[in-house]
């Protein structure tokens, strides 16, 4: 069990804080992993907010919590792990002092989380006044969410600008995809599997597709979102991240070292894709008004209320990883707003069988497939073709096996990303969070595209409410492959 | 769909006919699969009983169908294909001639199947008269149950005596195991599977097991039981037969001559047991009185009613098949009576992960399992490794997949093995029939075990209601395996 901790929420406020982090620390302290004696420090600008701030929390997890997970019992017994204090994070002021009087009553080698939940610009500030009014202690980290800049450059910047204050092995840069129960699992059944790590390469392994989809626009990210666009917002981080766990080899040890050591690898032995390359290999499309679920929402340019915009919401790439275990392997990354469903998956697909003993008659032998779905529900499925047993007939037919619900459990075990990333920062466990050079390596791969898109061409449109722009079907064509779209094969 | 034709169930006052044939054809009938216009001639021994017959059948059927299945308007639909005929197998009288001009009353061409529901000492002389009395057509065929003869040398005389009324391609030998559905399905699953086929050998499989255990004891078989032994009555038909599919090369296709020659090969390549090999591999038993179930029941030699018997009741087998594809694969075969539970099952063990990336604490990494399951139920399960879903560590548990049972039929379709072999019979599609070739190479192997036997020792006495003698779990205990017992690891 942990050690009692402490973590100072900057951007207490905010909707992320609200939404996802207090959440995730009142379900933590429900299930009892949150040890007795920690402290939550969320940081309001104002003295006003402060008063306010609990019965906000309050509010917050009501309205963000699961059916049945709230209780007044339990909220009465977790606000007393609240401590709000008042912080304007580029302000050197007075405020910082009192928040170290606070952290210093505890003793000094208890964990202390500074967790940035604020806009890339203001990380280096924050962390300078940290430093400057001594609250980074030897067993201090601090939490910050990707994507960092806007490029190699600048997330270079960023990213140097925090290790002025903290050592690289105090910051944990987190993508929240990550801490999904499915992505632990993902990992689990690779290396506890013989059946699946010896089937687990080139040889057996047709094509993977990573793909994350939306039904959501703009929301209120206009401003961020215009200027970054999905590959920046989507493909550079998370989707990166989950080819990296899928495709990394098998580490000698499921540490943190050792697993940060296999996804660089991966990310190193990405084929780069530069000049007319980027335009044989990736889609980019944005959206224009169409009918979603029965309803026609606006398009992009509608939302942004702006006459012209070259932003991708969508993206579509072919890549392939130049290593042994990889060689010939499409990987198809895919990520959008405004799609026809709200899914995150991953489709493992199998070779065809290398040779068909039955002829004629049987029906289709279709492929073996893992799919690995993390939105909008967790699930891990494997389909097989097994005999029809409704005839005399050899038939066959698909069936889909569920691995990860087979096993109903009874206590009120909750996944939560969230939870499990901010435990392990407590935990000093980095194990799932993202070393600097993996974001030095996933911009090196990046950074190409986007200069290309700068000098070329501009989005294919695509409907609202669609799978996204033809381009993207007939990328996969090429191959003779389809995509599957939340689970089905289109 | 299968054209009329006719069927002669030689012994059709018998228990297997009552018990076994008749409602297989029924379920035939009921299910839409016996064509209209077949007729079925039970042959019985007397016109007393030929009178009688019909309602004989009709209290079979309510007797010996399962839940359901019964009902008064199919009865009688289906009492129209029965047709009972006087015979007595070995007069040759002119009940043969009624016979004949019952079949002769349809067109030449029409499938003509005999039944022989006989003890095999008269097959002989039963084909011996279907051909001196012109009942032999071009398309009859002969179905004949195994285990045939005592030994190669009777076997090779019986299979001699019939082959010279009928062709090779005319002999249906049966063997009810190979007509289960989920035997069928283990053929689909390797063959229309890479996740399977791609994992089916030595460099990935640990052993496998093949059980076939019964609850019951002698029964009425006495007479036949204390001559043949288990090694006869089970091993040599159906454990190797089930051996066989599991084992054999992938045919170039599902027909019956590539299918036979493939398992005709993994016959030719069983290591033969001869003199202390055969004390070295392999473990026979007889049981003694024991509690089975919560019941004092008692030994064999108490059901036999004599002093002494060598019979075994029980044999297990450390067989080795030396071909490239399971060079150092341990098959263990084992069948008893008066076991602990009745169940038939092959399990497929693969080897354990090659390397532990989790270090302790995770708990044990059981080997992935395929647990194919013919008795009582039939079912095809897979277990894997999976993330235990309720806690934040990493802590692995086995899940296990039914493969079989995961779609629901709601047609009426009833897995029936004989009803499955005897349409295949009259359909001549001999796939799941037992070629002359096989007999002859099975019997070579088991021959030089009974010689060994008979020159020396005894079975292992052990409790009724085991699962047989410590010898036979010390035998696996020397390659640090262990019995699955109806599924469990004991």
């Amino acid at each position: 069990m942990l050690n009692p901790f402490d973590i100072v929420i900057f951007g207490g406020g905010g909707d992320l804080a609200l939404r996802k982090l207090l959440p995730a620390m009142y379900r933590a302290y429900q299930e009892g992993n949150l040890p007795e004696g920690t402290r939550i420090l969320p940081t309001v600008r104002e003295p006003a907010k402060q008063e306010e701030y609990v019965e906000m929390a309050n509010q917050a997890l009501q309205a963000h919590l699961g059916q049945g997970e709230y209780n007044k019992k339990d909220w009465q017994a977790f606000s007393a792990y609240l401590v709000p204090v008042v912080i304007n994070v580029t302000e050197e002021d007075n405020h910082w002092d009192t928040l170290k009087s606070i952290l210093d009553t505890e003793a000094e080698d208890r964990s202390r989380v500074f967790y940035l939940s604020l806009p890339p610009a203001v990380y280096g500030r924050c962390c300078e006044i940290l430093s400057i009014k001594g609250l980074i202690t030897e067993t201090s980290r601090v939490v910050v969410e990707k994507p960092i800049g806007y490029c190699g450059k600048s997330a270079e910047e960023i990213n140097s600008k925090i290790a002025q204050y903290f050592e690289e092995n105090q910051i944990f840069r987190i993508d929240h995809y990550l801490g999904k129960e499915t992505v632990q699992n993902l990992m689990a059944l690779r290396f506890s599997n013989s059946l699946f790590e010896n089937m687990w390469d080139a040889k057996v392994i047709d094509n993977i597709q990573i793909s994350i989809s939306e039904t959501v626009g703009l929301e209120s990210r206009a401003g961020f979102y215009d200027k970054a666009g999905a590959l920046r917002d989507m493909i550079q981080n998370h989707l990166l991240q989950l080819l990296c766990l899928v495709a990394m080899e098998s580490p000698h040890k499921l540490n943190a070292n050792s697993i940060r050591a296999e996804k660089l690898k991966v990310l190193e032995a990405l084929r780069p894709l530069i000049d007319d390359n980027v335009d044989k290999n990736i889609v980019r499309g944005q959206y224009v008004p169409g009918d979603l679920a029965g309803k026609l929402v606006p398009g992009y340019l509608e939302e942004l209320g702006e006459g012209s915009s070259k932003t991708e919401t969508f993206v579509a790439i072919r890549a392939h990883i130049d290593n042994w275990r990889w060689a010939g392997v499409p990987f198809y990354l895919r990520t959008g707003k405004r799609m026809k469903k709200r899914c995150a998956e991953i489709v493992v697909e199998y070779k065809k069988v290398s040779h068909n003993v039955y002829g004629e008659g049987v029906g289709p032998i279709q492929p073996n497939r893992l799919v690995i779905r993390l939105q909008p529900e967790e699930s891990i499925q494997l389909t097989l073709m097994s005999k029809r047993m409704d005839n005399l007939e050899m038939q066959l037919e698909p069936v889909t096996l569920n691995i990860e619900l087979s096993q109903k459990y009874t206590n009120t075990y909750y996944s939560d990303a969230y939870k499990r990333l901010m435990l392990d920062a407590a935990a000093n466990n980095p194990s799932l969070f993202i070393h600097r050079d993996e974001v030095r390596q996933a911009w090196q791969w990046i950074d190409p595209i986007i200069e290309r898109w700068q000098k070329k061409g501009s989005p294919a449109l695509y409907r609202a409410g669609s799978w996204g722009p033809d381009d993207a079907d007939e990328l996969l064509q090429e191959n003779n492959h389809v995509w599957f779209n939340a689970g089905e094969k289109c």
